[in-house]
């Protein structure tokens, strides 16, 4: 387990990984860094990468989490005292190459919440540097807001690739990030095509026009942009397959299992593939600003007590699940 | 076999893959279409495509090859007879939506010379449309005609990304068109590497200040451009992992054999794979008038008779071996 520095006296309870998925009620409460704060966790999402780590993902080992919404109790900066905030996920260095370029995302150095170095917010406090947190607005749910994280992952493709609106756009994969692709996408492209197996999923889905599809149709293949978004590694063939000559492939599942394919067609096609991450939660807020009908709470499924963590990880391996929440009041 | 129309009392010398390789005394010389030319042929470079298809690329029958110079002998546009010239290998539709966007190269019903529903130029004669012809100059040897249409897809890569002069680029692999991207690059940016496993052709690398090197140094990790021309299916995975953040792989190996890799790299490190394929030849001729000096010749190992091309097949699948060539004289 990582070892963020914890006062002995005080414990939390918390949801740890050290080889097997576990509640805890003893893990030490973090102490702030300066220039970090310290927040009380109110509401988690559990991502697919939760569930990537269980089965090896970054080795990581520790307090999982990274989807949360809470308030500020411990900083060393008072106005932040008792805000509301979200917190982007990545903690870089400030001082390597990467980082001068500002390039932080990808500092070698980084530590990330819950996934790599350093303690996630599946307990009562996590701990993040103020440069990290993002107020959140009263008029967001903290359904909404949990799923902030998630929601500037999709608006990272905007940052990415240059979209006109005529694009003919396909998103493969009926996930909580598959969705959210399409809802992103469909603020700026009119044709976006939602492909996924779950009927269930594929109803909650609708929203501004997007098309949702259990199959793949002739009228496809030739998509513009093709968005990889399955989470199994399974999806880059038929991306590429559906991407037109010269199209472009973005690819959001971070899967750990290996994938084989062809690659001559993407040679022969001259296609991108575009690896794509995280985003700014400033980006997600403003976008969910201009667009305040944006269903985020139709992707929660279920919401569970912190204690009943297991079973929650259970639902969210289940085929009906979209986003499954631990709640910690 | 494709059968281009041709005259059933002229024949002409061949080198023909119908399931088995073989050189044939047989075959109708071609007549041409309305705004085609005829070109009798008069040097050849076999190309690791060649290699592939006899290894069921494309499932391709027929008259190989797609790398030549030649002489225009039979033309609709008197001014063309008698020209000394090199041909773009791909004959689109030019009515398609893909031909109407300028994607000519892209075009679904497109013909590949020599590898795709056309038949190649390892022939006395090869036709193509008028329109695909450039004119080589007088200054240029058969030898470095010959490798224009190699050079003009090392080329390809200067359109599809910007570069300002200070990156860091490897190539990876030291093969005809490894060396031949190197090259191209090495004219606008300083710092190429080349990595290869053969000395002999490293050697035969060494030009502008390029690096060569067999093995891969620490220094080189955190490249802004890697290209993969290694020819085999086992390249990209190396690539993605000399690849800085953010970086971008041009892809070059057009392999049949599926490649196993771990996406979740390219995915936190969101690095671009492009597809790269074809080039246009006025690009590389106008490349190599500024560049007279670049060494292309030092790239033909060997040329054979055309009688001879199992033997120069045999030879250009031997690890010394950069292009080989065929005679028509």
């Amino acid at each position: 387990m990582i070892n963020n520095k914890g006062s002995s006296s005080e414990v939390m309870r918390a949801v740890v990984f050290d080889g097997r998925l576990r509640f805890s009620q003893n893990i030490p409460i973090p102490e702030i860094p300066k220039d970090w704060a310290r927040i009380r966790v109110q509401f988690v999402g559990i991502c697919g990468t939760d569930v990537e780590i269980l089965n090896g993902y970054q080795q990581f080992q520790g307090v999982l989490g990274h989807e949360f919404v809470g308030v500020v109790d411990q900083c060393g900066s008072p106005e932040w005292i008792g805000c509301r905030v979200v917190g982007e996920i990545n903690v870089s260095c400030g001082s390597c190459k990467w980082c001068k370029r500002g390039l932080g995302r990808h500092c070698a150095r980084r530590q990330v919440l819950g996934i790599h170095g350093l303690n996630g917010c599946m307990a009562d406090y996590c701990i993040l540097p103020v440069s990290n947190l993002l107020r959140v607005p009263a008029s967001l749910s903290k359904e909404q807001a949990v799923l902030i994280e998630p929601l500037a992952a999709a608006c990272r493709i905007l940052e990415q690739i240059p979209l006109a609106g005529h694009e003919c756009v396909v998103v493969l994969g009926d996930g909580t990030l598959g969705i959210l692709c399409a809802w992103v996408l469909s603020t700026v492209v009119s044709r976006v095509t939602l492909l996924g197996h779950h009927p269930h999923k594929l109803d909650a889905a609708s929203w501004r026009g997007i098309e949702v599809s259990n199959g793949v149709s002739k009228s496809l293949s030739g998509a513009d942009v093709v968005v990889e978004a399955t989470g199994s590694g399974n999806g880059l063939s038929q991306a590429v397959a559906l991407c037109r000559p010269r199209g472009t492939i973005i690819l959001k599942s971070t899967v750990s299992m290996p994938e084989s394919m062809n690659l001559s067609s993407l040679v022969v096609d001259e296609q991108t593939i575009l690896g794509s991450r995280c985003g700014n939660f400033k980006t997600a807020l403003e976008l969910l600003n201009g667009h305040p009908d944006m269903p985020l709470e139709r992707l929660i499924t279920a919401t569970y007590p912190i204690e009943h963590a297991k079973k929650a990880f259970d639902r969210t391996s289940g085929s009906d699940a979209l986003k499954v929440a631990l709640s910690l009041n």
